[in-house]
């Protein structure tokens, strides 16, 4: 089986200019199968902003409105994306940029209104990725690189990028050996939220459930290794999450990060 | 040879939500390969203008700066070219949105700085198309919608949709036979522009020339006819002119809109 790395990056590597030319160009020269999966980073809320769009909150719950959702369209899907794409060309690797949209890749359901009527959010299951289509992408030498938006009944559709890529990793596990690298802004899951040097080496769902208990983690990582979890349980093979500029270096082992276990 | 039609349409089939919905209805359905080139209509300038971004003209050219750049791809790349994509995805077309950059697929060049610095602009030939990229998406049965954005040196460039899709019909006259069709807003190319009626039937380059010294014909209309003509002496065999509705309903033989022909 070949290996496929499933990396995802997020605000703090798009969002300024030399972390991004340098993770680009090593992403550019990995050896092998792999796919990216980009966040918007602060780009979106800046272009909102200039056009009069107010980010949309209720019960402390962002809604995507059909303005929020054109919004995310042109960002993550225009603008951003194609970055990356015509640099990841510049640099020898001949990516193409999708969204769910595109060769139906990524097929979602409409959030259903609950409580909450979240807008045009999409949830994805691994049933939902056209993997045949992904796979040939990647056997014919393209690297695909997803913008964090899916398809539902003809429209466009706004989905987090973890999850987009924890899908991505589940429903590709059938066709090759998946690790799944969650890029953000620390090291590594931190033992102590308030301790930069407490990496996490390797972490499992006990233990997870433990620590989570004792209010260490901070509240940001807990959907991501929600995702990772959910990922491993369906039968990936490693998850790993950390500082993007450390995880690219050393994706032949695991040296740096923490390494999400069963 | 398999048959390829090469559809461009522009803003008036994109500004109208009735006239785009039927389009693309009719697109969905037809028979055989097929791919779609489109412009961006006045979304680009509405959201421009809510931006603060300016057109810009030097001696009545206009000029792509970085701002408007950043804006067409957001646009055209983003928004545009998702929407297309989903709704054909709900009308049973598998479509995937590309811009130059996706694929390597229009490699341009920045235009020379001559009498004006026409700035982020993309001039392509038919040597810059990835056929094989693209002809292999087609043999996938995926149709790609083309925006009208190229690559250079690791940046997206704006470029003419109307020369995109020559270019595309001149490239991949080596593997099919190709019909380029250019929907605009008029039945066909007028032999008196204050004349709905004068549509003409078909059209060589010598009855061209001395129409255009007439100055009958419409100044809108003569890059697209240039465009036509260089797509003829290069070898793709059918160019047709006209409005949207009609031609897509007879692409199997010419029953409407202006022919053009060697």
């Amino acid at each position: 089986m070949s290996r496929l790395l499933i990396i995802k990056i997020g605000g703090q590597v798009l969002d300024e200019e030399a972390a991004k030319q340098s993770f680009l160009r090593d992403f550019a020269h990995l050896d092998g199968l792999r796919i990216l999966v980009h966040g918007g980073g602060k780009i979106a809320t800046r272009i909102g902003e200039q056009l009069g769009i107010q980010p949309n909150y209720v019960n402390g719950r962002r809604i995507t409105d059909e303005k929020t959702r054109d919004l995310v369209s042109m960002v993550y899907g225009g603008l951003v994306n194609k970055e990356i794409v015509a640099r990841l060309q510049k640099l020898g690797c001949n990516a193409v940029g999708l969204t769910g949209a595109d060769g139906n890749s990524l097929k979602a359901v409409k959030r259903p209104v609950g409580e909450i009527d979240f807008g045009y959010v999409g949830d994805i299951t691994p049933e939902g990725v056209n993997s045949e289509f992904v796979w040939s992408l990647l056997q014919n030498k393209l690297t695909p690189v997803f913008a964090p938006l899916t398809v539902a009944d003809g429209e466009i559709l706004n989905t987090n990028a973890d999850t987009i890529a924890a899908t991505l990793a589940i429903a590709l596990s059938k066709q090759a050996e998946v690790r799944l690298i969650y890029c953000f802004d620390k090291k590594g899951v931190l033992r102590d939220k308030e301790d930069a040097a407490s990496v996490i080496d390797s972490l499992n769902e006990k233990e997870y459930q433990t620590l989570k208990k004792t209010g260490a983690l901070a509240d940001g990582i807990l959907p991501k290794l929600e995702n990772a979890f959910d990922t491993i349980h369906a039968g990936v093979g490693e998850v790993l999450i950390g500082e993007a500029a450390d995880l690219i270096k050393n994706t032949g082992m695991k040296t740096v990060g923490t390494l999400i276990t069963a």
